[in-house]
């Protein structure tokens, strides 16, 4: 049954309470972050839920589910490779709100740094990312993604 | 009564622990910079006491009290908008010790970034910021912030 | 006596769990951190065990123990004096996983920016870097850490 009341976030973190609630939120975006930076496609995909939305402005339109995930991870590993270039995404001042049915609504800054082989690292790019992330026995998975840049804005 | 003697970090935390007072201080440093660079004046204000004391290198004299906050965001927004660039700050490195009554001081860093509309991303000034945040029936406030910036040092 | 097997993080974490450990190490790397920015040779060596292994690629080979881990300290202190620079130290990313005997593997991203005395800062070096933790009484200690920085890779 959906209901439209948010939950409470003393309800959604349990017994443990929000101080793990917050650092499961910060790790699970710390992996994230570093197995799309290794170009791990699969494992990147596997943090998304089977029928995940992710919305970045620089796709057409929005990617729907993992074989669309995995994708997109190698496109990526494809351009740093013929730009010779690694990437890290770095994710920081990460808000955090409840929504209804367990949902967890983030709101975050994302940075992109880049740096050629041999040649002088430079901010790439900044953002705005938006989740929704729902707990799959445990583990929290991204079920919905808008990511806007501050260039494009 | 005032003591001189500092809490330890233990009885700060009370029984949900240091895990959780230091979730709940990241996110609301989090909190704090989404308001700010939102432009939400009054909203960001609110993070502060009434009678905070804010003190940046930029303006000539401390900022005293709420109204001078508001004033600040909104200064800081026609400047923005002026040059046409959205800034992000971002805080990290998060260090916290207790002081006596229940205060709580932070140590970190501050950087801020700038993006113009269409234009490459910049790092725009790198700060040291020292706070005092005391709880206000469970949030945390900023009584006094000091932002040394590293350009000035 | 040494086992093979990997503790699990909740035997590691111990009644506190995982919010609480994850946040000590976060302190633990701000702390130390802006202890080697401060230059305080001393006070960062002690966040080191005794006989730490501290593997960069601007060394020729990697430091062993504490006396080595100051003079890197005076070296850099000394090389910033010349150039005039701060350089502030930025972890991010930070994932944990657990070894056997109570050991903490992390891996993360490493910032450093510098900024020159009234110039513009600039992202100096984008690293990931890798640690060994271990409990020293309830405080986390390096043991081992590598270092590699992205535009050498």
């Amino acid at each position: 049954m959906t209901t439209e009341t948010p939950d409470r976030i003393e309800d959604l973190a349990g017994p443990s309470g929000f101080g793990d609630l917050y650092a499961r939120v910060q790790r699970f975006y710390a992996h994230q972050m570093q197995l799309f930076d290794l170009h791990d496609a699969d494992g990147w995909a596997a943090t998304f839920t089977e029928d995940a939305v992710f919305s970045v402005p620089t796709l057409d339109e929005p990617v729907r589910g993992r074989p669309g995930l995995v994708a997109n991870v190698l496109r990526n590993r494809r351009r740093q490779e013929d730009g010779g270039e690694q990437h890290r995404h770095w994710i920081g001042m990460l808000d955090v709100r409840t929504g209804a049915d367990g949902v967890l609504h983030t709101r975050c800054y994302a940075l992109v740094h880049a740096t050629p082989r041999g040649g002088d690292s430079r901010l790439l790019r900044v953002c705005v990312m938006e989740d929704e992330l729902v707990r799959d026995g445990g583990e929290w998975q991204t079920r919905r993604r808008v990511v806007t840049r501050d260039d494009l804005a």
